[in-house]
């Protein structure tokens, strides 16, 4: 039986949803690993920003449905899915892996995780599988594990390491062409778009990191 | 001077938009060949379909502004766009190729192309710069470019290849991992998820679509 691979969406669209690029890449980098995918966001409302003048656009919008376009519409909602669902679990980046699956982006240590992701992520590391997280989803992450002080990586920016720190979390510097491993708890973290600047760039990171976490499983 | 490439988005979400996995391969492959790429999509409204249903969803969303999610905000107004800003021009698939850029999936050979995709599809061919277009993409090319007779892959479909037929083009058929070139007007075609089955699929065609399209500037 083939391998299987959570990948948790937070909408569509890098300013109020799952980045596209690292959500998209995630999914290549995991079929050319022969792993079959499980696609999953929470069923839940978000704001809207506008991507072309990334302004509020005063419009909500659902977090599945949305996540739902970058998953072809093959996707579960994440109240239905459990630990044995899958070996291992993704979260890629975006605003909203820390404004939908948490609000650490507005109340950063102070953040409360959303139910079914903290669940989840509380699942799958209580069951020794391998969870990675990229970009700034590592912050949600954190916060959700916060006791059992998950090493992650968030590129270099000071404020969100610091309230990883805050969170229960050990930072890590990493570069976007690289990965960092907390062996104990089995955690994969790249930084993608938190440094960028490209595509080609993230895909360096991703790719690592998805290797390694099929790897693990 | 970089090489520049343009990108023409119809939205972001394959039944309503840009087909998502087609669009950010486009862009990995064009920055893994170290060329810029200018995205652009038509200001114009198109329908939305609620893409965890597949249902319409009664409500309407802007073109350029739903494609900006894929471009990361970075994208231009198609009307503002010329000739002279780009050296090549790709089309990536999804039914917004053919229900915004176009209206091909609703009207067959009949259809209407938007005038400012009609307008850069024929500079492009008269400035002899070469025209990328993937999955179902070729279609909407063919109607632009009737005129100078397109040979284009559409994969298997017979009901759409005939169509391009009827529109003025000749239909080759093409597997997912191969690109057709209609070296005497500059045009390259892959079928992607016309036939798919997954991303690491159509990443091959699309990958040798970027690739010829560079190489023929």
């Amino acid at each position: 039986m083939a391998k299987k691979v959570g990948v948790l969406l937070s909408g569509c669209g890098v300013f109020d949803g799952s980045e596209i690029h690292e959500a998209v890449l995630t999914l290549l980098f995991l079929d050319r690993e022969g792993v079959e995918t499980v696609c999953m966001a929470p069923d839940m409302e978000h704001e809207v920003i506008n991507h072309l003048t990334q302004e509020p656009a005063g419009e909500k919008r659902n977090v599945l449905a949305e996540s739902a376009r970058i998953a072809r519409g093959n996707i579960r909602n994440l109240k239905e899915v459990n630990v044995s669902d899958m070996d291992a679990l993704i979260l890629p980046g975006g605003f909203g892996a820390a404004k939908n699956l948490s609000d650490f982006a507005v109340k950063g240590p102070d953040a409360t995780v959303h139910p079914e992701v903290s669940r989840i992520l509380k699942e799958m590391t209580a069951a020794q599988k391998p969870v990675g997280a990229i970009c700034i989803a590592p912050a949600t992450l954190t916060k959700a594990l916060g006791e059992i002080n998950p090493e992650v990586t968030i590129g270099n920016d000071t404020g969100t390491a610091a309230g990883i720190e805050k969170a229960g979390g050990k930072h890590v510097n990493c570069t976007v062409g690289q990965i960092h491993t907390d062996e104990k708890n089995k955690i994969v973290t790249t930084p993608a778009y938190m440094l960028g600047p490209g595509i080609k760039d993230i895909a360096v990171g991703i790719e690592q990191l998805v290797k390694k976490i099929v790897s693990m499983i």
